[in-house]
């Protein structure tokens, strides 16, 4: 096991009507910005239930945070936050939308000349603006981290943020908000939250036996209750235990103690921006690729995922190993989410050479759990996924 | 899955060589109280270690605090604490010495007339005198919750007390501490975790899926390193996983959405105060016996700990569910726990009625998950533990 250090201080609302439990939490003189994405929470009745709790406070609402949250329209946010005197800000919706109440927290705070720098001088947000979110699509766990990731249009940059000050003070989880997600945002969410955890546990083994086992409970809880999330959103076995283990598998604790990969994130984030899959279908594709490519290097960890979550006790450990992988397409597949480029775009032609070029021009210094991965092994980890 | 509040903000510095992590952690200017124990810590290395770090700080020793924290020794450590303008605890040892120390920062902050109202009175305790830990003996997992039980001599009492103000500021968790832990301690520190994970865990089915995952993964880790830190305490793998284990055993986690038991601590501690019998053994001569009297409630539950943490995939629900009790009692065994009352005590005759007299006297309210196991069930329990 490797040395850690964990701490993860937002305070966790889980439950039915939780909701109504914003009353109790908010500061009563807090000056408000309500925070939400393109208005499907007007049509759900989650905007009636979160504005009926907060009685007198002063409220300001900014819609209109877009999927990939934008860092234009969150400088419109920041522009209403100055000019307002808003102290608290309440994000309600999904990763984008806290995504971009993490940045508008250290933004609002921050006093150099040009936010954008929080991003791409990679400063650690120490404290920002306190901020609270109401999670209404489990995926990215950005309910109980300090991370962010923020898109600038203008400049086709997409980069990432956090520190110790970017933690939501509280979240409420209502597993009762997916009644509403389409189907292919709840197949997106957990494929997301399936991801996060293999981007942390399918690396190689440092004897870090009870984080494995953490990770797996996570997989295997997924597994368990996807077809049935699909199936009856209304299910509420399904969609608390849905809820949790997005948020559990993204809010720091299975990472610690043992390396990271990350490295299908990267390659997806290039799919994304080049073709505008969706986040949770690129890392669909790249995944089974990069498995495959780096068999050896992961091939314990692979059997070991094969055997103790897919069950599969016959054949050698490489046999295992293969077999998982291919139970992993299988997965996505059942919920309806492709995992070939080709199944995305026609013009998938050139796709690995532009990511690797990408790469390239940004100095990149290696991805994977070794950091040894070069543009042109993500070449051809694309170039499989075709 | 039940409704739940979650909220956990001690900072965790986990791994080999973090107790020099202190300096940079503790405030420059704190007035510290170095409390500990029996003084262990002087021949193992730890002190030195310890204070090596502290710099020029200024720091006041407190040791002494016996093994079940007593009320009236850290009554003088409060006298200490109020005299010399103490502003930060620091805790330099296993479950007593910290719980003493959450005691001493509620204690320090109280303005009432007696602190032993803290207890009585059953103060939720909002804020307390910051504190930290440096754990020198993994079993109770107090170094990352906010409960603590404090024993009062002169009145027979052993009383529980929490709150959100008291959480470690931080922990302080080096597996290599346990190389000179004795084995009688080891192994009643696997017991008392593995306990606590039973205590959360063996109660019905609520669909509480990942956390009944989460358990079970806790309780397989343990399985499976308890005999390499009998055998080998510098094994690193082992004592790490141990640790961590121990841990996330009773941090809070794994309780949250499900209903919890805590009878067997109930009855243990009644032991432990009637015969002085080591609490993690209470545990171990309470529970299979508890199990098997509460066999029809736990039954779902016993054979799924069966099938899943113990590989019993033979057999009816029941004949699983028994079969689980038995590995569990051998579990104990293997550690060198002996498992019956009588192994500890020739004078075992009559524990029964006085635990159910003791129960009867308090105006107890029912033990269990369900709260409707009367003082006449306890002493059916403990005779069938003799």
């Amino acid at each position: 096991m490797n040395n850690f250090q964990y701490q993860n201080p937002t305070k966790i609302l889980f439950g039915k009507g939780q909701i109504a439990s914003l009353d109790k939490e908010l500061p009563r003189d807090a000056n408000i910005l309500l925070l939400y994405g393109g208005g499907s929470i007007k049509r759900n009745g989650i905007y009636e239930q979160v504005t009926a709790t907060l009685g007198d406070r002063k409220v300001v609402e900014f819609g209109g945070i877009p999927a990939n949250p934008e860092y234009a329209k969150l400088m419109e946010a920041l522009k209403v936050i100055r000019e307002l005197d808003i102290t608290y800000i309440l994000a309600v919706g999904g990763g984008s939308v806290i995504d971009g109440a993490k940045f508008l927290s250290a933004a609002a705070r921050y006093t150099g000349d040009d936010p954008w720098k929080i991003l791409t001088d990679n400063i650690s947000v120490k404290e920002g603006l306190p901020f609270a979110t109401v999670l209404t699509l489990p995926a990215t766990g950005s309910e109980m981290n300090s991370g962010s990731v923020i898109t600038r249009a203008e400049t086709k940059e997409k980069l990432a943020m956090g520190g110790p000050g970017l933690f939501p003070v509280f979240s409420i989880l209502d597993p009762e908000v997916i009644h509403s997600i389409p189907q292919r945002q709840l197949a997106n969410g957990i494929t997301d939250a399936f991801t996060h955890v293999l981007e942390q546990y399918m690396t190689y083994p440092t004897g870090a036996l009870l984080q494995d086992r953490l990770a797996e409970s996570i997989l295997q809880t997924l597994i368990e209750v996807a077809p049935k999330v699909l199936e009856d959103p209304t299910d509420y076995t399904a969609a608390s235990n849905f809820m949790w283990s997005c948020t559990m598998a993204l809010n720091g604790l299975i990472s610690k103690g043992v390396p990271t990969d990350w490295a299908v994130h990267a390659m997806g984030h290039e799919l994304t921006a080049l073709y505008g899959i969706d986040h949770a279908r690129t890392l669909a594709i790249v995944a089974p690729s990069h498995y495959t490519y780096n068999f050896e290097a992961k091939r314990e960890k692979l059997a070991q995922y094969g055997e103790r979550v897919w069950n599969i006790t016959e054949g050698s450990t490489e046999e295992r190993a293969r077999a998982a992988i291919v139970r992993t397409e299988d997965f996505f597949h059942q919920l309806g989410i492709d995992t070939k480029l080709s199944d995305y775009t026609d013009d998938y032609e050139g796709t690995g050479e532009e990511v690797a070029r990408r790469f390239t021009e940004r100095g990149w210094k290696g991805l994977g759990e070794h950091r040894s991965l070069t543009p042109s092994d993500a070449e051809q980890i694309v170039k499989m996924a075709y």
